[in-house]
C-alpha cells in the first residue's frame, strides 16, 4: 500500500510517494493557487491519482501552512488565503484512501525531524523553522506537542521585544518581526536605503535584497552586512534562550530557508546562547535534517 | 507514618506535619539564616524532631528557593545565600526519615495545586507565582515539568521585553521584571519621587511604597496608583499571551503576593490576554489555591 505525502506550501505544493524507511521515492509539484480552494484540491486529487497509477493508497496525509482542527480542516492559512476549510472531508471525497491525515506544516517538520532527522531519538527537543515567517514545534516525551487546547503551538508568536515592529499576527514583537528570513530582508533594505557596502551595490546591479543576499554579503566579509547579519544573530540567540529558560530541551533544531546558512548561523548562535540562558549552558544546537522534504514525509507519518 | 514538610523561604523556614488529604496539621517556623548553612539545617532538625515528637517520620519533604540538583543538592539559591549544599544528604544524617524529597519551591507549588489545588486534574497548566521575583511551572501531561535537562524551568526568566530593563538573573527584560512584587514596587517609587496621588501621601505618612501600597491605592480608586496598576496588569497579559502561544494550557492560575489581589487582578487580566493570543482566545485564568502552605504540602508530595 503506499503512502502519498502532500506539503501546500506558500508557493508551490509538493507531492510524493513516501516509502517505509521515509524516503521520497516518486514526486511532483504544483503552483499554489490563492484562496481557490477547488482549484487546490482539485489539483492535489489529480497529483494523487498520478502518483499512484492504480496502485492503492494506504495513507495521504496533508500538510498546511496554517493552522488545523481536532477534524481535519483548516481553520486558518492566511497566506495561502484560505480559512475554514474541510480538508480531510474534501480528500476522503476526492481520493480513495485507507487513512487520511493533515497536520500543521511545523508539526510534520517536528515529525519528520523525529522519525529521521535531527531529533531521532529526543524526549525534549525544540524545532525552530525560520522562514517567511518563524514557525516550529516542541517535542515533550518524544512525540511532537499539540498545546494544551489542541490548537497547535504558535512559537514564532512568543512575545520577545515588548512594544517592538509590528507582526503579521496583529501583536508587536513577536519573535516572527525580529528571527524570519523577513526580518533579514528588511535589514538588507536598510543597507540598500543607506546605500551601505556590498548589499546596496549587489541591489542596484539588479539582486533581490533580501535574506539570502544579506547572508551571502555578511559570508563575503561584506562589513555592513557583516554587522546586520550579527544583530539578527543576536536576535535570534535571545529567542533561543529565551526558550531555553522555559523547556531546557536536550536538542535544538533549526529548520526553514535561513538555516541554510548552516554554520555560518550556528557556530555564532553556539558561542552566544549559552551565556544568555539562566544556567550559563544549553542543550545542542544544530541544523534541522529532513529539509525540504520535511513537509512531504511528515505529512504521513 | 508522620509526613513533614519544609518550605525554606527567603524570609522564614515553613515546617508542618502533612495528613494524608494534604492538610498540615500542626506547624512551626524559624527566621531563615543568610548564608549559613549550618544554621540551617540545624534548625530544621530540630524544627522535625519537635514536630515529630517520637513518631516515626514517613517522609520528610524540603522546598528550596533555588535551583535542584538531581540528586537532591542547592545548585545555586541566591536569594538565601546558598550554591551548591548536598541538601538531600545533610537531611538524611541529621534527620530519622523513610525518604527525604528535595525540590524547588515553584515544583512544590505546582505539586500542591495539582494535588488540592487549582490545577487539580489539568493535563496541560501554567503556574505563574508573583512574588518578589517571578517563578512557576508547566504542568504537561498531568505532572510537573522539571525540563528537558532536569533543571527546573525558569518562566520568569523567558524575554519579553528585550533590551528592557535589568533583571537579577543579569539579563535584560526578562518577565521577572515587569511582572514581580519588585516590578510593582518601582511603579510605587515612582508615584513616591513624583509626589503623586494616594501612594506619595500614604508614603510620606511613612507607609512603605511596595506592591501592596500601590495595589491597595490602585483599589481605592486612586487615579495614579490605577494607571500604574493597569501599566502592571498590561504587562503581566503579554507575558501570560506569550506562554498561551507557545504551550495554550487549559487553566493558568497566578500565585504568590501579588496574586493576593484577587479578582481585582484576575479580572482585567481575563478581558486582556485573550485579545493578546494568537487564536484570540485561552483557558481559564485562576487564581493559585493552595496559598502560602502550597511550600510545605508540595514538599511532601
Amino acid at each position: 500500500m503506499l503512502s502519498l505525502g502532500i506539503d501546500i506550501g506558500g508557493t508551490a505544493v509538493k507531492a510524493g510517494v513516501v516509502d517505509d524507511e521515509y524516503r521520497i521515492v516518486k514526486k511532483m509539484s504544483m503552483k499554489t493557487p490563492f484562496g481557490d480552494s477547488e482549484k487546490l484540491f482539485g489539483g492535489i486529487a489529480k497529483m494523487a491519482a498520478k502518483l499512484a497509477d492504480g496502485e492503492p493508497i494506504g495513507t495521504i496525509g496533508v500538510t498546511v501552512p496554517g493552522s488545523v482542527s481536532s477534524d481535519g480542516g483548516i481553520l486558518d492559512a492566511w497566506n495561502i488565503g484560505l480559512r475554514n476549510i474541510p480538508v480531510k472531508r474534501i480528500i476522503e471525497a476526492s481520493v480513495k484512501a485507507d487513512r487520511v491525515v493533515v497536520k500543521n506544516d511545523a508539526d510534520a517538520a517536528g515529525d519528520a525531524e523525529l522519525a529521521i532527522g535531527s531529533l531521532k531519538g529526543v524526549n525534549t527537543g525544540l524545532l525552530i523553522t525560520l522562514g517567511t515567517g518563524v514557525g516550529g514545534c516542541l517535542i515533550l516525551n518524544g512525540a511532537v506537542f499539540h498545546g494544551g487546547l489542541n490548537r497547535g503551538t504558535e512559537l514564532g508568536h512568543a512575545m520577545i521585544d515588548r512594544g517592538g515592529i509590528k507582526c503579521g499576527c496583529g501583536h508587536h514583537g513577536c519573535i516572527e518581526t525580529l528571527c524570519s528570513a523577513t526580518a533579514l530582508k528588511r535589514l538588507a533594505e536598510i543597507a540598500v536605503d543607506e546605500g551601505r557596502g556590498m548589499i546596496a551595490q549587489k541591489a542596484a546591479a539588479g539582486e533581490k535584497a533580501d535574506a539570502k543576499l544579506l547572508i551571502d554579503c555578511a559570508k563575503a566579509g561584506d562589513k555592513f552586512a557583516s554587522r546586520l547579519f550579527e544583530e539578527y544573530v543576536d536576535s535570534l540567540a535571545d529567542a533561543i534562550a529565551s526558550f531555553v529558560n522555559v523547556f531546557d530541551p536536550e536538542v535544538i533544531a533549526l529548520g526553514g530557508g535561513v538555516s541554510e546558512a548552516g554554520d555560518f548561523l550556528l557556530d555564532p548562535l553556539r558561542r552566544k546562547v549559552p551565556g544568555k540562558c539562566f544556567f550559563g549552558s544549553c542543550g545542542s544546537i544544530v541544523k534541522a535534517a529532513a529539509g525540504n522534504d520535511a513537509g512531504v514525509i511528515g505529512s504521513v507519518i
